[in-house]
Order: structure tokens, then C-alpha cells, then sequence
């Protein structure tokens, strides 16, 4: 099943979703903050979500699912876009399955090709090894894409959508960076709070 | 002191603060989130920062200060503006305290005008009352302000700037509503933070 859309209006409600990082050696939890932000096109902020989800756990598609579902921005919301398709570590989000319980198409971006080989290696030491490379297999084919000229190409692997209003929702939607706003602002907003955890958990320490 | 602009730049750095909501009856902690949201001019989100404070405490002004002070963002910083001059119920920002701290000019909107009667009643049945009725008055007088055309005017309080430089101020950076963006938005993901919050301990119970 894909959603076929007609057109892509320049306010398109898109959700960008992003995990704040987190210091393996400093951490007190095992959770990580992930932060969805909806926007308008690439242009105003509407509205915000948060989820936590496992540091190397297997909670990332149904975390996101529940955040995405139980919000009410759900039915405004046209298409999602994932800072690739990792979460805390190797939590992975399954973008196919993801599509099919929201019935909402998936786009994830990464900046840079991810060496497939390396985090298969990675996946090895973890358990669910293929439960979590079937998901990473599932996320299908990177694609090239342009957003911005001038600026780098990104790649993007997607769910329930076709490649070519994909590409259109990317371009329309990247304002600022290479990358959809949404996702930007939700990397800013995400990295920003887990600051201030870090420093709460040294000041306490 | 004051200072003087020599111009309003589009993307004059701006921070927006505000306050989650919170329950009287539900709050299991006496705490309340505050974010601050740095916007270039009233269009693009450059950073997020947070604190804590006190419901009904005394301790706004400071956390504030140590907030934007600590920020990487801070030498950025041109203007903050404020949600009115009270954080988490009746906890008052002194705006001329803020300014001489920081050497930063301060804004503080609301979308309507406070009846301070009522307020310099309710402060009564707090402790500090003295100190707190003096950081209202200290807060000067209410300028009504039109940001944008066809919206409903505003009232602004200011500290550190001159009236006519918070007006063309407030004027930019209002792009999507009648107050600056970096005000909308800073309650958005406040509100947006604090409501998962409220369910969680919902939960919990």
C-alpha cells in the first residue's frame, strides 16, 4: 500500500523525530528522551511530543507509534521524517511497520551513507540480532537525494510513499538546512534538554 | 542605563521564555519546567535552553539569569523576551534585576492587561509579599503595542531598551501570531513537555 498524494501543499504537517545524545559512561538511565516536533512545511512550529525509548532496546517502533497515535496533531499530520532509522543507540524503528499501524508514510534521512557491513558487525553483540537487521533490511534502499542547491546531497530510505513525492516533500520542506525542518528543530530541541540532564546528573553526582 | 539599537536586524537574536502548565491538584513536585527558545528574528529556532523553578517561589530572577548565563547562546543574545513578568503561579521576574544582570534588554508581553489590584491582592496571602509587590511595580509601566495588522494589540513591559526599539522589536519578530515567535514557541514546547509529564504521573498513580 502507498499513499498517493495529489499535491504537496507548502504547509504539509510533517513530524521530524530525533533522540537526544547521551553519555554512555555518565548515564544514570537506560532511557533516552525522543522528541517529535510538528511543523508546517518548512516553515512554523505547531506543535511538540515526547517519548522515551531504550538505550540499545527494541521499544523504538512502538514508542513511536504510541507517541505519534495517542497525540492530537495524529490526524493533521500528513508525513513523519526520522533522523535515520536508529534511535539510542541500535534501537531501530521498523519505518515499514511504523507505516502500516499510523497509515502514515515515513521518510528517514541520514546526512551521511551508513556502512551496512559495520553495523551489521555492530548488531552482532546485541541480542534480537535479527529482529533488528530484519528491520534494518526492511527500511529498503538508500536514495540520493538533493534538497537544497549548493548544500550536500542526503539519503533517504522510505515507507508508504512513493520516491518521487518523497523527494518533493524533502525539497519543499528543507528551509534552512539540507534537511526537513522538523527534523532539524527536533534534533536542536532534543540535544538541548539532554544537556541540562547531563548537567543535573553531574551536579547530583 | 539603556541600550541603544542602531538597528533592528531581521534575525536579531531573540530568546522567548515561558512556563509549562501545571496542576494544582495533580502536581507531585512543588517544581515547574521553564524553556527558553533562541529564534532568529521571527523566523528560524537556533537553540533551546531550560531551568526549574519553585511554584509560587521566590527564586525566578535568579534561575533565569543563571540559565541564559550559563547558555552557549548567551554573547548571541540581543533581547529576551518574557511570557508577563510571573513564572509557575507567582514566582516574579524582576526585568531590571534580569537586564543589569545580564546587560541584556528585557521584554515582558502579555496578551492581556493584568488586573494588578487583583494581583497585589493574591500576593498578600503569599509569604515575601513585599519583596514581590516591589518586583511588580519594579516591572514599570504598560505599553500597549500593535504587532501586527488586523490582530488584537498587545502589552509590553520593558527593561534596558527604549520603548520605540521593543516596539519595532516586538514588530519583527511577530511573524506568525501577535507575539514573537520565539514567545509562541517557547510555550508550545513547554506546554508540549509538561503534558507528558502530567500523564506519566497519571500513570503512575
Amino acid at each position: 500500500m502507498t499513499v498517493k498524494f495529489r499535491s504537496i501543499k507548502k504547509e504539509i504537517r510533517i513530524l521530524g523525530i530525533d533522540d537526544g545524545r547521551f553519555e554512555f559512561r555518565n548515564r544514570l538511565s537506560k532511557l533516552v528522551e525522543v522528541i517529535g516536533v510538528v511543523y508546517r512545511g518548512g516553515y512554523w512550529l505547531d506543535g511538540v511530543m515526547r517519548t522515551e525509548v531504550e538505550i540499545d532496546g527494541m521499544d523504538a517502533t512502538e514508542k513511536i507509534t504510541a507517541m505519534i497515535a495517542n497525540s492530537p496533531h495524529y490526524n493533521q499530520l500528513r508525513v513523519v521524517a526520522l533522523n535515520g532509522i536508529t534511535l539510542a543507540g541500535f534501537n531501530v524503528v521498523d519505518i515499514k511497520k511504523l507505516f502500516k499501524k499510523l497509515r502514515l508514510p515515513v521518510i528517514a534521512v541520514t546526512r551521511e551513507k551508513p556502512n551496512l557491513e559495520e553495523i551489521r558487525k555492530a548488531l552482532m553483540s546485541l541480542p534480537d540480532y535479527e529482529r533488528r537487521w530484519k528491520a534494518i533490511k526492511n527500511a529498503g534502499k538508500m536514495i540520493e537525494v538533493c534538497t537544497r542547491i549548493g548544500v550536500k546531497p542526503i539519503y533517504m530510505q522510505i515507507a508508504g510513499l512513493l520516491e518521487v513525492d518523497a523527494e518533493k516533500i524533502l525539497c519543499k520542506t528543507s528551509t534552512r538546512s539540507n534537511i526537513p525542518e522538523a527534523l532539524r528543530v527536533a534534533h536542536i530541541i532534543a540535544s538541548g534538554l539532554a544537556q541540562l540532564k547531563e548537567k543535573k546528573s553531574g551536579d547530583s553526582l
